[in-house]
């Protein structure tokens, strides 16, 4: 049985661009640090961190640069799967060697329709590779981005061969009868089921599950962790705050996220530079900026710790 | 308009492993070199290149190795589109410096339903950034495998305002009527249209396109190439080419190309090595490696070079 190592909340963290697409150090590290101040680990190199769109030598010295920061390597589960299995098992044994919490693995996903030997073999191959039993594994379900599904068979196998490695699951296929096999199936072996957004929070914990890894973790991160903190306490309250989570949430799902979030932090920290996205994802209209404050701002909405997210 | 440098055949030409998943750099350059001989261009890490299972770090390596084999750099049109960035314009600026006849490019591929915008912002960025007049861009449309298309509305901007370093397509899409209007819209500009295989070779080539890129060309070059540069002589000859090569093709349409292909290269060389393909795809089995091999010689095919090929 796997320690259960990462657990609760895990964000996967915006990556802010100056207008000429170069990573905003400064910037990201204070997200990280805002994100970190309220309790969530931080999943960067995920989908919402345009994680894609970077290249391997700025992954590797982004993660560098935030442990230079002081960010503890053990709240960090960095998304270190790609196409190419060089590059996964290059980002994944930086990782490791850095003490983090363990990596958050995409399968390969240019080809479609690959059989799970295939992927079998890509993970099998990154773990004996890189052979070090610090090592946590979690799998990276989502289906709908990256057309390449981690299925349940697939698990059952991996989990069967390293015990000890596979530590857990991402599922972002927002079909929750997926997450209830994953909890039903492997959970009891201590394999840590994540729901993909805090929408299936409460029902995973409730489930025995770990927590979550959402997006939205970026511009609501207290109350989502406030949740993952608190809903042993009182059934009533943990629904009622499930309930007002999953507002805001349908705010953000009106629009293309990540244009979404990021625009949210650039209005409420007054800093325009952080509505850049990288290429192919393009920023929100005016149209959609203007109806994306409006909801929030009826809903009383203020980003935690915006203030300190300006530059000097 | 732009100068016409590369037309007539290419071949996305296969990557050998060795069976630890290393690049086996001797098969690559044999391979290279026997199709360089029968006369095809090298389209180098495209789709059946298996190229984004190839590290950033390989392709630079692979095609500065290509280079000091002596393989002319003219000859050479490689893949070198990325979801990345910061990695395409590190490998497309490599074969921009080193003399190659052109750059195919795929679009950012891991995000999906993103808008043509950010798609023009992807291929301008990477443009405006090498700045250097001797690239020439090949827009690589292969949908059913990225699932990101280059929309014709795409090719219009980019090549209006980049006339002279968009020079062209290869259309995998295996859509005639997108060839066509591309054929129609397009290459009276000077754009050149390749269609993605030789099955619209000809038909490609009376419309006035420049050719095809096709990954049977690792297999059956010679006769590809043949058509292209004896069309014009006879009409019915031509025809009677062109069927032809679609009996070959379609001994290797019912299997999945890339393990089909190399699992003939293995075969006709006698070098069990060839068969073995990186994670997620893996290598034909033994029911269908048996099929291929009698359909194959159902047909009295055999390998061009394949004695060239075996390592000392």
């Amino acid at each position: 049985m796997t320690t259960r190592k990462a657990q609760g909340v895990f964000c996967p963290v915006l990556t802010p661009f100056n207008s000429d697409y170069s990573v905003s150090t400064p910037r990201f590290i204070k997200h990280c640090q805002n994100i970190i101040d309220q309790g969530a680990g931080l999943a960067v190199f995920g989908t919402n961190s345009e994680a894609n769109s970077l290249s391997l030598a700025e992954k590797l010295r982004l993660l560098d640069t935030l442990i230079e920061a002081g960010i503890p390597a053990d709240r960090l589960m960095p998304g270190t799967g790609s196409c190419s299995i060089e590059e996964s098992i290059a980002l994944t044994r930086h990782a490791t060697e850095l003490g983090c919490a363990g990596a958050l693995m995409l399968p390969p996903f240019y080809y479609k329709g690959v059989p799970d030997e295939g992927l079998y073999r890509n993970f099998a191959h990154i773990i004996d590779t890189i052979a070090d039993a610090r090592l946590r594994i979690y799998l990276y379900h989502i289906p709908q981005v990256s057309q390449v599904a981690i299925s349940l068979p697939l698990i059952e196998r991996l989990l069967r061969k390293y015990p000890k490695t596979i530590a857990g699951v991402k599922d972002s296929s927002g079909n929750w009868d997926n997450t209830q096999a994953m909890l039903r199936d492997f959970q009891p072996e201590g394999f840590d089921v994540f729901s993909g957004s805090e929408t299936f929070l409460l029902a995973t914990l409730r489930a025995g599950g770990a927590g979550c890894i959402t997006a939205t973790a970026n511009v609501n991160a207290s109350p989502i962790v406030a949740l993952a903190n608190s809903w042993q306490k009182d059934a009533a309250d943990a629904d009622a705050q499930q309930a007002q989570l999953i507002v805001l949430r349908k705010v953000f799902e009106q629009f293309p996220v990540i244009a979404a979030m990021k625009h949210t932090i650039a209005w409420q920290s007054q800093d325009s530079e952080w509505r850049t996205t990288r290429p192919p994802l393009v920023e929100l209209d005016a149209t959609a900026s203007q109806k994306l404050e409006q909801d929030l701002s009826a809903i009383d909405y203020r980003l935690h710790g915006a203030e300190t997210l300006q530059l000097a």
